[in-house]
């Protein structure tokens, strides 16, 4: 399946017909935001912006779809006008890799209506699920800390959303990938190891070991747990890598699969260095996730790598963020939608957001959401409480939001994923470690401008019964 | 993204660079299975076989494939060999739709070694998240019972993963899908309502309403809940409602999506009742699952269609299906995989699956695995109690896998999807309820021919320490 414009809710067109119809093809202005950040965690990593970008510059109807969409009743100058559509808007959006928090814009839309209502659940479909996936990489990354950390979840992953997993992953801090397909098309590096069905094919774990160390001796990985770890595996591995010494080779690592990881590790690590094989890496997988991984390296497990699958790529718990897309703006006028949450209420207005520093760079915890024609903003009100506002005058302050797309055409230049990867951890550095704990994290603050505030007030007002 | 035989694991790769250069060329017999029924079911309905057989047909490396599998070190001979890389096997299947159980064959692969390793995680990518979230549609279908049920996930879906959710959605027994490309491409009935921003859009609601129905009026749904959904939503969509009447049109329905749906769907049924609109129907959103769902239909909540979006795309709150490829025969010598935990422990041989039919044709609640060479099957034995057995030869038998595809090409007729959807339900019908409640489903039995326990029992002697 390529994605085409038919990539998306039939809702849109439907009212992509309406607006269409009644020659609405006034501007509009639509936030992405989420309201929660996953997992429980005090941040969030924003990815999956280069796709949305590459997406959106060649995105069409192909004629089968305008020929599918003419069976659902649309009008023909409609279709005409599909036939024709191309995504001419402007994007603004948060770097791709920042870390980023819920209830302030992470990128805004501004396009036709039609336009931005068609593009709508595609931004969506790519930016909630990259977004959660590098969210949970970095988590995971968190626990491994300089430990390598291989992605190899593909066949758990949600059919060819595992693509985009695996780009992700790599965006949160993962070394490594099996998954050729990704790590071709996004230049990841790409590693693995050997499965059980190659052991279980010869009649003996040794010939297995033998002829797999003497064809593929370069980041060599022997599975050690087809049999039996440590009576029959790890014995045999050690007798290869000693045939390896003698060919002027070395093996890379033993793998570990099953069983207590911890336990496991630790009995290996002797015996491997008693055999004087220090050199020799664990690889350790198995439902890993950055817990199980805290707890290991806690528990003092010697692993080298980890192997992260089902969890990493399904993101698991949580398996979505909650990404929404709102209207903020049509033909120049503020628009909002309320709910009985207070807290779903949406932001009016184009808008630009501002991140606090302290005096050594770090972020201090707080970013202001303002209109985007303020130029000075003195204080950040906090969105619900009254009697609760900081003094932001004296801050160094970062804007958040960069125009990088208009009129349809990118106006800064792709990103690669490693150097995506690198900001990330940069801007990772720069966030003080209370929010990066996996229990009851510090909330990081998101205030409003008093214009913008008193905006939305009024139109809360305005449309209250 | 379009899936190609690099979409796989670089260790697939590696290990038929191995079989390749020691010429082991020999055929190969690799069961797929799953351990767990999904989300403690009782019961799970197989889907995705149609795309692995379609991929499989035409499946190939391409030229950049091959050029990026150049950099990793893989010979030039075995290059050359991935370049004119077709899938030449041999795949015995549950029909799709079928409902299945853990720790049996749902599938067969017979081809050389390198052929079926290349395709595992492809296969293992389609089979296990269709498979997931047709369960978890099936499971949702039981709640909802008689009602209309609409997918409306694409948004929150793991990227291009959306595009097999929505078509696994339908096997299980969903009705409709918002998601244009996979309706066009699976020939799925494509439906949806209107956002929230198109009404913002408008200075007042009712003139949004008014638009929408006077442009779209055929499956018209308005949405009631963007400023009040009782006190201005509710009263503009009647308004409008009868103002179709007046034009010879009828509103098909109003769309709850947020608030106590419960309360709020009855309140507006009894006003639309009052209203003499007794044809408009109640539909309703936000985030719905069967547990939902079965409490507001045991509330008494009129509802008469239910969207659903997250928690079905992606199989919340499991978000994965553990299934698994193992080898069971390597050149026709029976091989097995042995574990620390004894239900672990893989099943050898070429096999067969029979299930057991009571006198008036419905499922009795066993599945027996035999050798695929065995004609008379009179017991069936516990995998691992020596004590159970089940004496099986008065049973009605059915013989569940069926030869799909041989040398790589399909030899059953390709079925759409509603055919699939058609047969999964009358094959629930052959399920008794008590392996359908949500609550301590009965167990499935699963037992093994005495043949094959004793090959199995005969491999673990073998191999053990």
């Amino acid at each position: 399946m390529n994605i085409t414009a038919a990539y998306t809710d039939l809702y849109q067109l439907t009212m992509a017909q309406v607006y269409f119809s009644t020659k609405r093809r006034e501007s509009a202005i639509f936030d992405y935001y989420f309201r929660n950040n996953p997992f429980k965690s005090g941040y969030s990593i924003f990815a999956g912006l280069e796709d949305v970008l590459d997406i959106l510059e060649t995105l069409e109807f192909t004629s089968s779809d305008i020929s599918y969409l003419k069976q659902h009743g649309f009008e023909d100058d409609f279709l005409e006008y599909l036939k024709n559509f191309r995504f001419k808007g402007t994007i603004y959006s948060s770097k791709e890799g920042d870390v980023v928090f819920p209830n302030r814009p992470i990128l805004q839309v501004e396009a036709t209506i039609i336009e931005a209502q068609i593009i709508e659940t595609l931004l969506l479909n790519i930016l909630n699920f990259q977004t959660l996936i590098a969210t949970k990489a970095c988590r995971i990354r968190q626990s491994a800390k300089d430990k390598v950390l291989l992605d190899m979840g593909l066949r758990r992953a949600h059919a060819t959303g595992g693509y985009y997993a695996s780009r992700a992953a790599a965006i949160g801090g993962f070394d490594s990938t099996s998954n050729v397909k990704a790590a071709e098309d996004y230049n990841i590096s790409c590693s693995g190891t050997m499965a059980h069905s190659f052991i279980q094919s010869y009649e003996d774990e040794l010939k297995a070991f033998r002829d797999f160390a003497r064809i593929r001796p370069k980041n060599c990985v022997l599975l050690i747990d087809t049999y039996n770890t440590l009576k029959s595996g790890l014995p045999n591995a050690i007798t290869v890598a000693k045939e390896m010494e003698r060919e002027g080779e070395q093996l890379l690592g033993i793998r570990l699969d099953s069983g207590d990881l911890a336990y496991l590790s630790k009995k290996v690590r002797v015996i491997l260095d008693e055999s004087n094989l220090e050199y020799v890496k664990i690889v350790a997988s198995n439902q890993l996730d950055e817990y199980v991984i805290k707890s290991l390296k806690e528990q003092g497990a010697p692993i080298d790598i980890f192997g992260v699958g089902t969890n990493l790529v399904t993101g698991k718990p949580d398996a979505a963020l909650d990404g929404v897309y709102k209207l903020s703006e049509y033909n120049g006028e503020s628009r909002i939608k309320l709910s009985e949450s207070i807290n779903k209420v949406s932001l009016p207005c184009k808008k630009q957001v501002y991140r606090m520093l302290d005096a050594n760079g770090m972020f201090y915890g707080a970013d202001a959401v303002a209109l985007y024609t303020e130029d000075k903003i003195t204080y950040m009100e906090h969105p619900f409480d009254s009697t609760k506002s900081l003094e932001i005058d004296s801050f160094k302050k970062e804007s958040l939001l960069e125009k990088v797309m208009e009129n349809g055409k990118r106006i800064v230049p792709s990103r690669s994923v490693s150097e995506i990867t690198e900001y990330s951890q940069s801007r990772l550095k720069q966030l003080p470690n209370e929010y990066k704990r996996f229990q009851n994290p510090h909330v990081y603050k998101i205030g409003l401008s008093t214009p913008l505030k008193q905006e939305r007030d009024i139109l809360i007002q305005k449309h209250k019964f």
